[in-house]
């Protein structure tokens, strides 16, 4: 494969190298990692995306919001790539976003680009494969990614660490619950969506986005944000009312935050974290090839059976480690 | 200080020398790291306690339990250590067991050994150190190890991965409500003890017993289990009713896991997995060696500024990490 040809297609948005740059990224392989590691090094380091995080709980409507709003964002000149977080899709065998149908418009738009989650096993590896899907997005001259992932645990979190800006989608909920959304996630939200504020529901989305609203005031004010932020709003993805005022909220809370100085030092932290991440992972991943699996199993047998200690076992391999 | 003499007299059994040999293995100071793997290494490998883990939320009556309990089983000439695993302690700046006026007689007591957690940060670091707290009290002649934590997520898990048996201390519940018990540590549990079974409390006890016997029974059979385990019994520990039969209940579980094989392979299977972690951490202590800390600062900055690019400075730093 020749790495500097693939990223100048990258670079040039090509959607295919796009989509095998991607694929590269992903993939576990030594040689592969080996030369994802060549590709980003070869990539411009300059071009930057809006990076939006998305999480909502299934069945609120996030498949019909991305598309509408995507197909919004398109619209008006600017290409969006939508790439997703799932920690669940190893377990449950398919993935979201899995089902391009789902976003029938937006995947045939020549302007979006949209990639399913990739299959895998833990967080850690997704955390890093999406990032590193971000930055070829990000060199292929996308405006907007859209980070989508699903609202159970960590994985809002590790969303949280990659995205400029971080969206809760929510349905309405009946009477005065909460929905059990959790502090949490809250927290990290800087506009909350409340979906399906169309037809039968539409009472219940104002409502229930009063509700939140009321609930975000009572959070601590965050350095970060402007006067009236976090701020929670209602829209319908089906009857694409309300997208233009939430892209609009999205656009002011992030020309505040540039012209404040909050962008770049978010930017510099989320570098610095994924990049003492990305470290320990290379470093971890040296545990991984053959020679050091056999001799950590043989190893293992004896610490099992008491005939070596483990903690004097565990340091001379570490010590050997290194010098092979 | 001479490791080879601390190993002796932790050997021979010295409440002294065990307390300074665990404060040599919790500390994170290399020169402490490097003595502490000398002194593990120097300890005989085939003395075993049994090792209890035990969880219960904060009000269960978990101190009067290991006092009551733990006085039990010295007056049977048993000698028994009480080690700690609390995730909440560094954020807290107390720790549980750190007041031992609530074990009174038996902090008190020759033949009983009581270590507060250490504060710390990351459980990964706690779980080492009382994994070889534990191999420490095993080594000074120990019979029963009872490791205690709180009933917060992750910890229950890192204590059943060092224990030979897993007991959940419950409380009375009003009604048919389980207090919420996550089905994850239900599962984790071969022995449930409903506490508090006295006075006003005695009959909401075993109602409370009886529900948890119920959903214990529905649970998946594991193989480990003789016929009628995991099991609920009711304990009083302020009026040391039932206590006994706790422990013929551990025992009898212990006898049959031994005769059956199961305890063996549990502990072979522990062995490996803390040998593993043990390797990773070792390999992540690379990292905080002041020049390494240095250099990665160094590099942090220029990913922050977007002057290098953070992969290929991930992937060449490790490179050089093993060759200096």
């Amino acid at each position: 494969m020749d790495i500097q040809d693939l990223a100048q297609r990258v670079t040039a948005g090509e959607r295919r190298a796009l989509a095998r740059a991607i694929t590269l990224v992903e993939s576990a392989r030594d040689d592969h990692r080996a030369a994802a590691t060549k590709l980003l090094a070869a990539l411009p380091q300059d071009r930057q995306a809006l990076r939006i995080g998305l999480s909502g709980t299934p069945g609120v409507g996030k498949s019909t919001f991305i598309e509408s709003f995507g197909m919004m964002l398109t619209a008006q000149g600017k290409r969006v790539a939508v790439l997703a977080v799932d920690p669940s899709s190893s377990r449950s065998g398919g993935s979201i976003l899995g089902d391009k149908t789902r976003m029938d418009h937006l995947s045939r738009d020549p302007n979006a680009f949209i990639r399913p989650s990739p299959s895998q096993t833990h967080l850690g590896g997704v955390a890093r494969r999406t990032r590193e899907a971000v930055r070829l997005c990000e060199a292929a001259g996308f405006d907007v990614v859209l980070i989508e992932t699903v609202g159970v645990g960590q994985s809002e979190t590790v969303v949280a660490e990659m995205s400029d800006l971080f969206l809760l989608l929510l349905a309405p909920a009946g009477g005065d619950e909460l929905q059990g959304v959790k502090r949490g996630i809250m927290e990290m939200a800087d506009v909350i969506l409340v979906n399906k504020a169309d037809g039968d529901l539409k009472a219940a989305a104002t409502r229930t986005c009063a509700d939140y609203a009321g609930a975000l005031r009572l959070l601590r004010k965050r350095p970060q944000d402007p006067d009236g932020y976090p701020k929670a709003m209602t829209v319908s993805a089906l009857q694409e009312n309300g997208l233009a005022e939430a892209w609009e909220a999205l656009e002011t809370l992030t020309d505040w935050r540039r012209a404040n100085g909050f962008w770049h030092r978010t930017r510099a932290a989320q570098a610095r974290y994924w990049f003492n991440e990305d470290v320990k992972q290379r470093l971890l991943a040296r545990l991984q090839v053959p020679a050091a699996q056999a001799a950590l199993a043989d190893l293992s047998n004896k610490v099992a059976d008491g005939v070596v200690d483990p903690a004097a076992a565990a340091q001379d391999f570490v010590d050997q480690l290194g010098k092979v």
